[in-house]
């Protein structure tokens, strides 16, 4: 198996610096881990076989760190990015850390709040682009609210709006090759969030000055907090032309953020998502943003990364054996699924040529659609017993 | 109590015939009240107040009925309206209870389903039409799929939105003075339905042929089913230009389809979605679509529907006085609600005065935003205590 | 594979008469199969190598059917049970479909309702025992409330427990060998049910006048509509001696009751659940309580019921491997897994041994568990890559 | 309003020190405001009419301090009671902080881990035993798992009820007036607890060694991060004699455990609450388990602390106008709500007086049970229309 599922530069696969780094601090208690310095992070994900990382400023150095402190800690990256041939496919920045966004960045009620984040994701878009990153996220985590008179919402998105104009305009002044995505994400740590499914993201980015610029970067487990299907989402998000890039992991339904490796949590959903991403031609980074449990040490923290790709590369081969496989290509016949691909008017009708339509209904209520033997084959796949 | 929350033709209060009309058929059991016709239903709701009323095809007629069968209980429904000056705000058509809509209408995998449903609706449009609709919805309640490969979602999407061109180009042409409002839905009773939140279809919408025809008919149940603040969803539609209808319902979060009168339920969301209503401006009709429960004859069908009247009269009243009352204006200065309608840059400033920005971040983080002391004066209004 | 995975009746696999028979009425739409005669699915079970059916009185005769058509109905039934050689493991009685039940059974408001609920049991605890029946299910699917004023739960609890008692007492007095198992729900088609969770219905066993008589029959599906663990649920039950019977099926969290085959839905959870009943040496019928899609013909009602042991025999198998594989055991070991069977304190040791107890704090909280490697290693055996 | 709603001692409310003590670290983000010794918890909460408290060990000292710090906080601690007159109704430990309980504590894999929670509980229970706490809670937040093999949940039950029969026998054999409160929850911060709801604890309550020395402590939010409903889950406890505690917030349905202050979340709920309470007969502290959101400054969190109080007065308030309201009397009469209190068999009857029970099935089909009208009237209780 070992050599099956290695994987290569080629499968682009990346992650966040604060994934493996995570000290393990919740609610309930402190960190299990030691800090990470991020130069560790990348030799560490390259040696296991990542091509990529992101970052955000604060995972590189501190919020309070002084200007050399800071030169030192971005010199090291930078090192090590080198030395290990890592790309920074992605950047972002932390707007949610520091007390004083306790009520959001962008959204903040505050002004001096928003006019601060904004030349926080400047000076990190600087760095960004300096260091070749395509793709700056914007995750707005404390966009929002717990109580209802807290936020106005329609002014909130107004702002929010505001300050991804501002930003774009300043990628355009700067000239920098960056687009960005923003990533939804329904509660947590709010009691609820601003744009909080992919399909909120996506209208909101078709009311920004420059939406060719922004996508979304949509990540399993967000979707899956709010019970919809994350395959289903991403499809609508490669529909709009709008998937810029994804962040994997696992979730098991509406609960806290689980951040589960990749191919943990819903084990079906993960072959649909690699079925959606392969067949849409999603052709970013394969992006990982996961957190290794509370309970695992250092070797814990490599193994969960090395799983998440380990999990992708099988999920990869299963979808291609299903889609290649005869019989599931006589069951797709059966069910009818490639006849959803022809439209529903002739080239040429309109209207009237279906105004009068009549059907057996009889016959048509009757007919079944087989999908349960479609769905046992794919299930079978994801056993490995075909 | 009575003479003040007794709904009058101006509150615009509107119902489906279908809500009134449930005869209690769920998985588990059979009918527990008699059929009730349109025109029962019409005669009723206006006693109680209402202004309005909404219906599917197949609320006023059978899928089977026979055209003379047909036309004796529409003209039945017409005089129903006549005697009682009814409005009908909005009309829909019935695209999930037939058999042959099993696998969907406008994203069935069987084209000769897709056709028929075009049709249906539009014979529909022409009585929504004759009877002054103004409105006309899609729930695409079938539009889904229990299983991954059962669906190809990009091209159903594509056929989706075929089918709303189509009949958009039949409204334009048949010069209706009707608009579209696509009403999402996550689960029930497909495993996944396409267009799951108010998110998704407003995304959806934008990539339509006439998206200016086209907004969305947000339910709070249905948006509660996945967990997502239903106030946020229409401040959000509102923001959009997108709020073409409501209905206003009850649920208790993530679980089956509950349809509960308006007030059951969220009983503090029901009081911030009228409070984004008032405060968005929303005009159209006040719709409530829920289902008496299966414990309730007759009296209580008619009880529950009076109930959502006067709930909400009870909140407009409730929200009124919140924004009225001189503490929780103190109280929004407070929490800088207000500094967030301020633009984030001053007229004329662009990225490059805030580019440098600096901030006393300990000072801001330790700043309280006194959310709790708002909050609590809006419970205490719901309370009534205050 | 055909061969290795081909049920035998040493598997003991059974299903629901009503579970194949599923015409798929829900709130939204009518049927779209035939009725299926009880007997015809004893035929078609039999042949896909079940070796047991459940039944509800109403699966074999209709609630309002003359004598002379009931016992028709039951002769046939009994004819194909013989000719297939089909055991009846379980029996259960339908007391939620008729518009009498919609208040509930035995914990109706009305006395009269609770009095003819005991009838229907006993009437059909006789034919259970007369076929042989070891195991009576109670789902009290309409115990429950939408409202809080409508039911005095502990009341509610009293009634309950007085309809288990009788029962009992007539099951002893009969000589019946029949054990009860209640079968738990969180709500749907109430909007809460009494009894929610395994959990509830353990506790409110102990509380009766023969809790020796009765069990717990756990579903997949009610639990996780929960959120929560369904194979921990079993292993609780397990551990309290009161797994008494299975509904295995599939759910995708808290929604609408899915009821999909086994095997779908929550993979990765099924794989535990099969580990749980071969652990704890679970010998009671491998149960499947499913409902084949509406979108299902004839055909696709019977893939479904074959998939359902499929999938319990691959999963079976895996689960084998898994624990057999000696990386598993190896890393079984590095995370003291084993050590948890180990008392707290040794044998003779009292609170006195350890009142004083100190360790090394930080080098306890720095060890890690190596749960993700652990992990990663049962879902490869899910995926059959090792 | 201030003078109807002004706690008073009678009241017996009381709080968790950790509750206001909260600094508002997050997965995401560090503290928003300074740590809060305990004395001066004491002081503020007894300042708002508070009559009591309950501490965690580390609440009071840190689980590092030498044992002249220790002694230091703990004098300080306990003159603040003094002074105040405040009792400590309950103490708890705190088994979930430090890194060595990543794994939990009475169900940790490694033994030592065990036998050193069961000393740091033995040692608080001095302390609690010395303040005059009656209730020892155990929160097992840790006690559980994220993967399937890391924890063997038989054994891990074994270990558990091991663990609390030591206890009991300390509390027995030091002759300490304190009985023990189990607090289930479902998930957060381990992906599945053990004993997730109050259903779960109760059952396995009765199979301890002193099953009449322990309760349940349910928590409002815990259970409806379940779905289920908290009073139905409180009044299931009380009919089993096992309310010993509550814990008192406020939750929006399955999501992270928001901790909301009681009366906000599910506003419904809490009056259905506070009526199971005042109908069962609780006598023990009314307790608050909330967090001060992170929006809050020190202001805040006080204003939390005592709306909590407020909210539980008004509730009560409106709880009894609803029960002494003779449209009420009227609403349940007719909803034949009473009659469920009168046993289903006569006195002296048996199963054999009710085996031949026929009923007009269609008359008690037809009748309706008026729940919606009754559940109307409570809600305008709630409003305060009535």
């Amino acid at each position: 198996m070992a050599d099956k599922y290695v994987p290569t530069r080629e499968d682009r696969f990346s992650f966040g610096i604060w994934t493996v780094g995570w000290q393990g601090t919740d609610v309930f208690g402190g960190p299990v881990r030691p800090p990470m310095a991020a130069d560790r992070a990348v030799r560490k994900l390259a040696e296991l076989g990542a091509y990529g990382v992101n970052f955000h400023d604060n995972d590189v150095f501190d919020f309070d760190d002084a200007a050399t402190e800071r030169d030192a800690k971005i010199t090291a990256f930078k090192k090590a990015l080198e030395e290990t041939g890592t790309v920074v496919t992605t950047a972002t920045t932390n707007l949610f850390g520091h007390p004083m966004f306790k009520d959001g960045a962008f959204t903040a009620n505050e002004r001096e709040v928003r006019r601060f984040a904004l030349a926080k994701v400047m000076r990190n878009l600087d760095l960004a682009a300096e260091l070749g990153a395509r793709t700056y996220v914007f995750w707005g985590g404390r966009e929002g609210a717990e109580s209802g008179a807290a936020k106005d919402v329609r002014a909130a998105l107004d702002r929010y709006a505001e300050g991804l104009n501002t930003l774009s305009q300043y990628v355009l002044d700067q000239g920098y090759q960056i687009r960005f995505a923003v990533e939804p994400k329904p509660n947590e740590p709010r009691g609820d969030i601003l744009l909080p499914t992919v399909g909120h993201a996506l209208a909101f980015i078709n009311s920004l000055e420059h939406p060719e610029m922004v996508g979304v970067n949509p990540e399993v487990g967000h979707e899956e907090m709010a019970g919809v299907n994350y395959a289903h989402g991403i499809a609508q998000a490669l529909w709009h032309g709008k998937l810029f890039h994804i962040d994997l992991n696992g979730q098991h339904g509406p609960r806290y953020d689980q951040d589960l490796r990749f191919g943990a949590g819903n084990a079906r959903g993960a072959f649909w998502v690699v079925d959606t991403l392969l067949a849409g031609g999603y052709d970013g980074p394969v992006h990982f943003d996961f957190k290794p449990p509370r309970t695992e040490d250092d070797d814990g923290v490599w193994e969960s990364a090395k799983a998440c790709m380990t999990n992708y590369l099988i999920l990869r081969d299963k979808v291609r054996a299903f889609r290649a496989d005869p019989e599931v290509v006589a069951a797709l016949a059966a069910s009818r699924a490639g006849e959803l691909a022809q439209p529903t008017l002739a080239s040429g009708e309109t209207w009237r040529d279906v105004r009068e339509t009549t059907v057996d209904a009889d016959a048509l209520g009757a007919r079944g659609l087989g999908y349960e033997r479609l769905d046992q084959l794919a299930l079978e796949h994801l056993y490995g017993t075909r």
